[in-house]
């Protein structure tokens, strides 16, 4: 991705006050003012500096105007008023891992880079929370609590390098959100800067607390369009006793996601259940060659936590539904290694896509669990008649499916089959009681889908609720609000 | 109660663009345009009927013009049409359960009371959901879904007639919310009619769904102030194989508490964990005669629920844990039967307190649960200070306390003394680290306490918020926003 280039084609609800032209340089008398926030040497605006911060995982780029990195909740309030009153837009960013564009600066103006806010400020698992600040990358967080025993259940695929702020910016899963729930259900409280400048605070320290608004709620997954988290309280669980992991194989993909539909249906809840399906598989195994059945046309990653006893009973019962369901072949991890191969393995389907092509579209439609069968058959055909190859990825258990194309943008072509295949995969999702993402999250990439889910008096709501927090529009404008 | 009042003494920021003197008739020619929508026969307006609908189980009474019964959402839509229009206030109602005032309509107008729109519109426990009108009981939720073996886990101790409405309205909680969280956990979307009339939907049938802000939560615990619910689509979850009781006696508080924070801090999580001082305990025992332990300062109804072999090792470590706190008598439940007993006994604290005098305050201060004991040491001694009786009663797991205070309202001496004690009470919970409300809400009952755990701009966000979507103010006018 070496071009810089400006989307051109945003959703017609996109308007917002501010001037569409802000590509120059911010004004010197403004560039002083923020420096003096900051220092000269946190504010960047060199356009080879710059170029870094104009992308995301998603397939759009713009450029900032500056880059800036705050070190304090007070220094993002300074910013945000400066910015506030000069109109410039501001776009915050953790480690640019979204794959939907929302931390790109469509409108250019200001990007606020939290990498330098990374402390973890307490931990206390007595009281089952941890405090830290945005630019905390996830990964982090769960070395910080296991010596503890504990963890922090949401594991998006980048957590790796993605950050805390940018994991609630998104309301991020991952694939044991199936038993433990996404990260608004971790989010006890936070600390917020608005666009105004106003530091607020929402929730507490408590998990129960029914104060006013559910707030945190309300901005978790807001994609930084209502305000700049500078500080978060999360809640933290303890390590389960036993973690059982399954590999399994099926000589056909309808067989996969009916054994997913039929586990769940039992009442079984695995902490995951991973489908793939053998365009996935092959992809990794050429990668990893860890001896997969590259025949297989589905498969599954199953883990199962909790009570030593509790695993083994659960794993009987899950083996009887993959059986019923015509399994191939049901191989259980022998040790800790085994099953970090496999996650491993499992997480890095997205680079190892990537490699296919100058491109790669990973999408992240949701349906009710038993209509896993029928989105799968429906990717397959849609990307059938397209003429594309498509990867099948699943957080199947609940019916969060990631199809992944491997194409080139700069054919105009077959970007336009592309596009036509997305537009047909969302509406087949809608049609069967299904949304537009599970996890990943709007931004850029889905605003143009929000009427196949929501009727124009929701979308307008939001936009009410956005100018009522953001009354100028100066955050992250030009995405789905 | 008997005498129908209306508050004098509302927090200074609750104003809003209502006439305050809404006291007298709705006028003939708005009455005949409601009429049309509903009928006569579900629109009431004589003083004797009203005021049944003028209080819930708080202690302030405010006379509705109106009460009207509406059958469909698109009712709901065009009275809400008309009291915009006309500037009427309009509360919502479901059972009227609430302990904070939340449906009392304290600036009059009309209250709309959802006693018929009670269907159960769809039960599917293959995908885990089920679409209920809001006047449907949260019990007959239950009943609806054991059959399929599954549950919905809020519960209220109001469950038995508390409405799905109402509950949503204060994001409700209740014992087993300590392993399952609250209502707010298990709203996967929603339908609301919003003060202009316009019908919205938020979320839907799938677990994981990030499109757009997350306005289900928003509206979970507004308590009416921002939208109507008129459908909602709850996700239920498998009953677990085996549950097991135990109640445990001790010889003092400090210890009952203390073993409370052990076992969370060991990181075991029971489905319910319930604290009851002497005070409660030899109030129920008065009631029901379980054979309650008379002498013992503290006890703990605990309830530990899942796979058989995974309760019977977790209720091993949880007796280690009691017996290290000094437990006097460990006691499981033999049967169904016992278990159920004991549950009646302590689901109906609040009423065997009623009996005591004859009014009744029961709060709701939640701390972070190693400060349970302190927070207990600190509720004995406020009330001893004011020479008040205080029981306690707390889902200790999750630090949600209900310290619960018999008196005499009509007593102004008396009641200048509980208002003195509940002022400390809060204070003290938010010097802890904790918040004014796990489960009840704030209503009429807290709003003044706000500012100890919010600042100005926080609150002024809430404000924000309800005028960008109500903005005449008509709905639920006179609360916490």
């Amino acid at each position: 991705m070496s071009s810089i280039k400006t989307p051109n084609n945003l959703p017609d609800h996109m308007s917002g006050h501010i001037p569409t032209d802000m590509s120059g340089q911010i004004p010197d008398h403004i560039k002083g003012q923020l420096i003096e926030v900051v220092t000269e040497k946190r504010y960047l605006d060199r356009k080879e500096e710059l170029a870094c911060y104009a992308y995301d995982a998603f397939l759009v780029e713009s450029m900032p105007q500056a880059v800036i990195f705050p070190e304090t909740p007070e220094e993002v309030s300074q910013i945000l008023k400066i910015a506030s009153l000069h109109k410039i837009p501001v776009t915050g960013r953790g480690a640019g891992t979204s794959v939907c564009g929302a931390p790109v600066p469509v409108r250019h103006g200001i990007v606020l880079c939290f990498s330098k806010m990374d402390k973890i400020i307490e931990v206390n698992t007595r009281d089952r929370y941890i405090i830290v600040e945005p630019g905390v990358i996830n990964a982090d967080v769960q070395k910080a609590l296991a010596p503890f025993g504990f963890f922090y259940p949401p594991d998006p695929g980048s957590m790796a390098t993605a950050t805390i702020g940018g994991n609630i910016a998104q309301n991020a899963g991952g694939p044991r959100c199936l038993k433990y729930g996404v990260t608004m259900d971790y989010v006890l409280g936070m600390e917020v800067v608005l666009a105004t400048g106003e530091m607020v605070t929402f929730g507490s320290k408590n998990v129960k607390d029914v104060t006013g608004y559910k707030l945190s709620s309300l901005f978790c997954g807001s994609e930084g369009t209502l305000g700049l988290v500078t500080r978060a309280i999360l809640r933290v669980v303890p390590q389960p006793e036993a973690i059982k992991t399954l590999m399994v194989t099926f000589k056909n993909l309808d067989d996969t996601a009916n054994a997913v539909s039929d586990i769940i249906g039992s009442g079984i809840l695995p902490a995951a259940m991973e489908l793939m399906d053998k365009f996935t598989l092959n992809a990794i195994e050429d990668s990893f060659g860890l001896g997969l059945d590259r025949e297989a046309e589905g498969s599954l990653l199953i883990e199962i936590d909790g009570v030593k006893e509790a695993c083994e009973k659960e794993m009987g019962r899950i083996t009887d539904k993959l059986r019923e369901n015509n399994a191939l072949h049901i191989q259980e991890s022998a040790s800790d290694a085994d099953r970090e191969k496999l996650w491993t393995a499992r997480r890095s389907a997205y680079g190892v896509f990537a490699k296919m092509a100058p491109d790669i579209i990973s999408e992240d439609v949701t349906v009710p669990v038993s209509c896993v069968p029928e989105m799968i058959r429906q990717i397959k055909r849609i990307g059938k008649s397209h003429g594309l190859r498509v990867g099948v990825l699943a957080h199947a258990g609940d019916g969060n499916m990631h199809p992944m194309i491997p194409a080139d943008k700069s054919n105009a072509e077959e970007w336009a089959r592309v596009e036509k295949a997305f537009d047909e995969i969302f509406a087949a999702a809608a049609d069967l009681g299904g949304t537009l993402s599970g996890e990943h999250g709007i931004g850029l990439a889905k605003a143009r889908y929000l009427p196949l889910v929501m009727n124009k008096d929701s979308i307008n709501l939001m936009t009410r609720i956005k100018q009522a927090i953001d009354p100028q529009g100066i955050l992250n404008p030009g995405k789905f609000v």
